[in-house]
């Protein structure tokens, strides 16, 4: 006879993993390594990992060639991923049609997180690991990091360690906390999804070179350094089970149906069409295929340049690849405020053009403010004068933080919380909302609604020691559409 | 200061909303319009919304051609939709690259279903209306079916009937009870999907003309009429909180998590590279477009055929425009059996490649029987057998349903409930589970897990008076990843 187990969200079993996390996001002592112990292994680390990556130009670079039909920049292989062009038709803002180049890799990676219980407490396996884009070499990443490429050996590197331990978890009396495909950049990426995993493993798994454990706490700690907790890492910590309230129903400004309601609504009122198009198209809107980089004529947004890369790491002594270059430093925010004692966050229904479906919620602020200077002032995105103007003590959050360096060269975002000023700003726009970190865990297990900048505030939110207590409560605020709703062209320009 | 909601999956809130719609599907008496009443109204309907269709030829079909430039069959209006060509290549099953023609509507349009309480029971006011793909003209339909070009009066028509409750609610006064995209068929639209909205109204709200007002008892009594409730009455139907569970945690074979787990796995395994291409580019691919039709060289599959409408409604007097019409009539059917007293059902995880996301999860079976008899045996739809071998007092429900008749020509499916024989089969493939319905239902409040087709029969197994008793409860079965998986290729046979 088959056993039932006990699910849905009120199960004892979520409430005793609830009690775990919380456990290991808060107690000091017990860790597996000491936080000073960590900084001397990374310290280690960095010198192993060294990677020299150097500009080429694209006759020159190793295996990859502009493909003679399409013009789309593409590995010979076939597999990897390509720069295509995008054209994009949408029926709001100022900016009604555009073309761009896209990086499109179909392919679905891993992103792998294991988890396991030492002397009583849970703890991370984080991976030292570098990448051709990073500002500083070596970051700090999720178990796996594995493309299908990858893990299917197309390079004809060395196997990816860990890998079993997601591809096969229940045969390996693993337990799956967490398994959900994620967007990743829409304005970078069209249609990018990849998989984000935990997975609880037993005392069998232990960490290998440049393989740590380290708990909640520390993993909470470390990302407040600059550059040092990956992308990929903090999009799949944002999926662990939220760990902060406890079962039964909970209070908030909307009731779940009610946002629900609003994203479907923003979704169906908003017609953007995206579709691919031979790279070579996009010539003709601003973009100029170079020999050592494809960029716009204004020198805005971002540009594709090749790179060679040196490593003596095993798995594959050097190779060449293209990497988006990212103009400016982007700032992404989020306003939270409390409500009756409960902490509510401002999340904006974003477009960009990449999305599987149309929008996806994302920080209440995310912008790199250079690709504004060109637009007029009512394009200006909103509620960045709210987070310029933020007093330290409003300033919960920030840090400087980076994007995949894998796909990405110095891509970096200043991330930041920051506290209402009084009782927050008086109206949201009806392309806003506050959400409690309930309702966005929630939304957190299905795909495709919260957005990779939005993930790793999410991650940072439920890191803010006390948040319940670091806000005062505070009244008055109720959704109303905005007249005009200037903010609906700002967002676009950074799409570009 | 604002008033924070009770919100969550155990909140009064929906305690309170499922034994009103448990009310609303198990009373007798109370109803607004009789059963009979509501046979003889709609007999006196039927006449009045007579339409006559005639076939025509393509350069007869007025305000539609083929695109100069890719051959794609268009409005002028470039509104509405279109016929476009779909080239998909896969890695796995016995095709691994076709091509076929597809609908491409990228506009989301509106099914809404307005609820309201009379004489303390919530009744659902659907629409008879008449579709031209329709075998028999009018079916009941939900409160509103409409798409984008239809409310923004692309056609120049008149206004659509109670849109204002689904576009402003809150407004109003109305409380929604579900709000969400979902995906249409994964083999005849290429990303389609419908905002399925389910909206609580006030008395003010009265039916009009063509509009009554049923119990849930009603509609799913109905539903086991031939050809009756349509495919967009189902589909909302089916995205009605699920009230037959109360709350608190549930009991499943598989937890939640679990299912999530095992759908990631099943759309990263698995590598779908479908994209638009000109119309033009499939004609290589076995379909030719004639003076009357597209159609596949081998009769097989569907074709594309060119209708004059001729109307006595007031809206729009006549029409033309294309029809998909599919060969065959489809056989759907989901697969059910008692583990300790809970009802799972057996559901598959379906490529089809019009949908956004790899896979939907779908019927147990779900085939046009004709398109396999070109194709080995072991091609053959994998439980097709169990289906067709049912003893009467194993079959639940049986109905033949239309699918949307705005779109398709005479397209009939057969729907079926079977009971599984004994402890039901032995092992099931690692692309089905058993999941309870309660599982199926918290799906289906997030976009594009549940297929269309699996959406009626949620909604069918709602309807089965007793299904915790009609089944009895079964042992043994684990579930087993397939060897060799031979039914993967049978599901592809039906996209050609």
């Amino acid at each position: 006879m088959p056993q039932l187990n006990a699910t849905g969200p009120d199960s004892h079993n979520e409430a005793v993993l609830a009690a775990r996390l919380a456990l290991s996001a808060t107690a000091t002592g017990g860790e597996a390594m000491s936080d000073v112990e960590f900084f001397a292994w990374l310290d280690e680390r960095r010198p192993r990992h060294r990677q020299e990556v150097r500009r080429t130009t694209f006759a020159e670079l190793s295996g990859w060639h502009f493909a003679p039909d399409t013009g789309d920049l593409e590995h010979r292989s076939g597999r990897f991923f390509a720069v295509r062009g995008l054209h994009v038709r949408t029926d709001f803002g100022p900016v009604p049609e555009w073309g761009q180049p896209i990086i499109r890799q179909p392919e679905i990676g891993i992103l792998g997180l294991a988890v396991r219980e030492i002397d009583g407490m849970l703890h991370c396996l984080m991976q030292a690991k570098a990448e051709p884009g990073n500002v500083n070499g070596v970051q700090l990443s999720p178990t796996v990091q594995a493309t299908k490429s990858n893990y299917t050996r197309v390079h004809g590197g060395s196997a990816v360690p860990y890998l079993e331990c997601f591809r096969e978890p229940w045969a390996r009396g693993h337990r799956v906390l967490a398994d959900v495909l994620q967007s990743e950049q829409g304005s970078w990426f069209f249609c990018k999804r990849n998989r984000n995993m935990v997975v609880e493993v037993g005392p069998e798994v232990e960490a290998g070179e440049d393989f740590c454990w380290l708990t909640l706490r520390q993993v909470n700690m470390l990302l407040r350094y600059e550059n040092l907790v990956n992308m990929d890492a903090r999009t799949v910590l944002s999926c662990l089970p939220d760990w902060q309230h406890g079962p039964g129903p909970s209070r908030a400004l909307h009731s779940d149906v009610a946002i629900r309601n609003w994203i479907t609504g923003q979704q169906s009122e908003r017609e953007v069409c995206a579709e691919l198009v031979p790279l070579r198209e996009i010539e003709t809107e601003g973009w100029h295929v170079g020999e050592d980089r494809i960029a716009h004529e204004r020198g805005l947004y971002f540009s594709i340049v090749p790179v060679d890369v040196a490593s003596d790491r095993r798995e594959v002594a050097s190779w060449s690849q293209p990497l988006l270059q990212p103009h400016g430093t982007g700032v992404v925010a989020m306003l939270v405020r409390m409500i009756e004692g409960v902490p509510h966050c401002l999340v904006h229904a974003r477009v960009e053009p990449g999305y599987l479906d149309v929008i996806e919620l994302g920080p209440t602020v995310q912008c790199t403010p250079e690709n504004y200077a060109h637009l007029p002032a009512s394009a200006r995105p909103r509620f960045l004068d709210l987070v310029e103007r933020a007093r330290p003590e409003q300033i919960l959050f920030d840090t400087v933080l980076s994007e995949e360096g894998g796909r990405f060269l110095d891509a970096q975002n200043r991330y930041l919380i920051v506290q209402a000023e009084g009782d927050g700003p008086d109206h949201v726009p009806d392309d806003y909302r506050w959400t409690t970190l309930r309702q966005l865990g929630e939304l957190l297990k299905y795909s495709h609604y919260v957005n990779v900048q939005a993930r790793t505030l999410v991650v940072a939110l439920r890191s803010v020691p006390g948040i319940t207590a670091a806000l005062p409560a505070a009244a008055g605020v109720h959704a109303v559409p905005a007249a005009g709703s200037t903010g609906e062209g700002a967002e676009r320009a950074d799409h570009r």
